[in-house]
């Protein structure tokens, strides 16, 4: 069976590494033609928007997915009147729209952070009024990684800010002083099976994340649980979500939602019964989901702009490897590492030893 | 890093597939252009002499290995005066050559069952006198799954196996009445570096391995690792080596050894902290060696001829699909399963149903 996936970046690679086992082979739509996904499926290095890209990928594949949100909803729209595109456009829709997000967070009684819409400069005074400072001014539309946010500490940062991003719909979300962020991740099958991923705790820099530790049973993750099912019922969501949430005193905020497979369940490759790779997969094609269970105590820290040596990541104690296969470049995920132990003391150990390595890579 | 692999069948694709994740690209030769392991890295389709595949090979890797154990010792030489090839020349050429691996398991020590090259008919009625029937009539090379053996049961059938087998130079090997096979598996690294998988306990029938089981511990498991490593650091090897045991009351006697990836390891895949193939890459390109030790309860059920329903294998509990990508065809392994499970008795449960599935399969 052949699987289409637009986007051909590590999370396809993942995806597409772990289709081989199961007999699906992908085939990639990416404009980019050293995208890292082609050395283990096709590449397809055509504009997403391309009529022919669209064809090769309608006409070889037997179910159509994506890598990432930001796929233009028009082209998967068109894609699925020739083919079955998983997950939907809503679950890609609404999680491309903050607004739409945030509304729908609130119509499923999931707490979110103080939040406005702002469609000029004088709605983000009120904006600002309302939720008050410090607070986050973000793109409605778009945003990925960081990219697209504005942080508000005082009355001054409100031109600045307006002069950077004013040219869009925004969304102004109060500052949360959360302890940490988690995330839940859910996969939803054809079939309506759900399974849930022991929660994630996730720290990030810079606007990028750079370590996930799984933490089963954590006091939270019942919580979190709920609110990611209840989110992926209401889209009708097929595949795996990610629901971000801040943990704030011990009460959930939610974030954010990503339609796909997520950095921070990548630690599942190793350490949980089944990845989210695999379980992506399994939902989209109508496979049984596999267990979900955590196998040993993971975490995992990616690797930004350039990958450490091999050498130093192997020989620490319980370390898993994941080279993306990309050139380095500032900023840019180019792989990450697993750590799969007998103890929460032994992962930590090696947890920081690699996030050493990370800092140091070249 | 591209490293060149001789033979592009399901063990190449699993090398493959482990090697990505280190940032490792495989690139094969292999006569068959539909080869299986094409559809995870660069298969160049020509025969193992062909002059211009040996240079692809030779320019585009950094290091060459072979995922079977018949490619010509010739081939290996050359392109050992090229490039890096491991394991080296001798773990291939003693391998091949059934009366050389005896002799040298005789003078490791490594107990064999009693055994005499046989050069003509009247060597052969010798031989059958000192070994005693029933034996096994075995050709000297190139004997693979129980290809190129004929068992003898009485005088009676002296001459119908002469007839099939006289051609080739051969083994008499005297018929052991062992309670079971075992393989031990051992990878060695260019360092020196040396490990041990958990002893498999193997199931054939009709000459082909149908499962394996991880019995880490067993009562003679510290032997079978001596053997295998003695074996390793004699012939130098670098990569896995797996050697094949009969059990025989508690002691054991040395079969035969492949220099190479092994059906019988497939099971480390979920089964150990690193599986055989992700080792006999870090050993060949000089990686540390990951740790062997296993992870839950494993097994494995070989799909031979034909591939059973997806749906069916994952929805046991703890089992993991290894589709080869293969054609059916009577008689050739196409897949195989693993369960991970977290006590023997639920490892046994799935296995069973495993092996049901592998022998409804169409």
């Amino acid at each position: 069976m052949t699987v289409g996936i637009l986007g051909a970046g590590q999370l396809g690679r993942m995806i597409a590494l772990a289709g081989h086992p199961l007999g699906i082979f992908c085939t990639f739509l990416d404009p980019a033609a050293d995208a890292c996904a082609g050395a283990v499926g096709r590449l397809v290095a055509r504009d997403y928007r391309d009529p022919e890209g669209q064809r090769l990928l309608a006409e070889n594949a037997s179910v159509v997915t994506f890598e990432f949100e930001n796929v233009p909803v028009d082209v998967v729209r068109a894609l699925g009147q020739r083919v079955a595109v998983y997950p939907g456009p809503r679950s890609l829709e609404c999680g491309q729209d903050r607004l739409a997000e945030k509304t729908l967070f609130r119509e499923l009684a999931i707490p979110t952070p103080p939040y406005r819409a702002v469609n000029g400069r004088d709605e983000l005074a009120q904006a600002a009024a309302d939720v008050g400072l410090p607070a986050v001014l973000k793109t409605g539309r778009f945003g990925y990684d960081g990219k697209g946010q504005v942080v508000l500490r005082s009355q001054a940062d409100l031109d600045p800010a307006w002069a950077i991003l004013g040219a869009s719909p925004l969304i102004l979300e109060g500052f949360v002083p959360f302890d940490r962020e988690v995330s839940a991740l859910v996969v939803r099958s054809r079939t309506g099976e759900v399974a849930v991923y022991p929660l994630a705790e996730n720290q990030h820099r810079d606007g990028i994340l750079r370590t996930s530790v799984a933490r089963p049973g954590d006091p939270v993750e019942v919580q979190a649980h709920g609110y990611a099912r209840r989110l992926a019922e209401a889209l009708d969501h097929v595949g795996v979500l990610a629901l971000e949430l801040f943990d704030v005193g011990g009460e959930l905020r939610a974030n954010e939602y990503a339609p796909r497979v997520h950095n921070s369940g990548h630690w599942t490759i190793e350490g949980a019964e089944t990845s989210q790779f695999e379980n992506h997969l399994r939902a989209i094609v109508g496979l049984p989901l596999g267990p979900t269970a955590p196998v040993g105590h993971a975490a995992m820290v990616n690797f930004i702009g350039a990958m450490p040596q091999a050498a130093a990541v192997l020989a620490l104690a319980g370390a898993h490897l994941h080279d993306y296969g990309k050139a380095p470049r500032p900023g840019r995920k180019v792989g990450h590492a697993t750590v799969r132990a007998a103890s929460p003391e032994a992962r930590n150990a090696t947890l920081d030893a690699l996030r050493a390595l990370a800092d140091e890579a070249p």
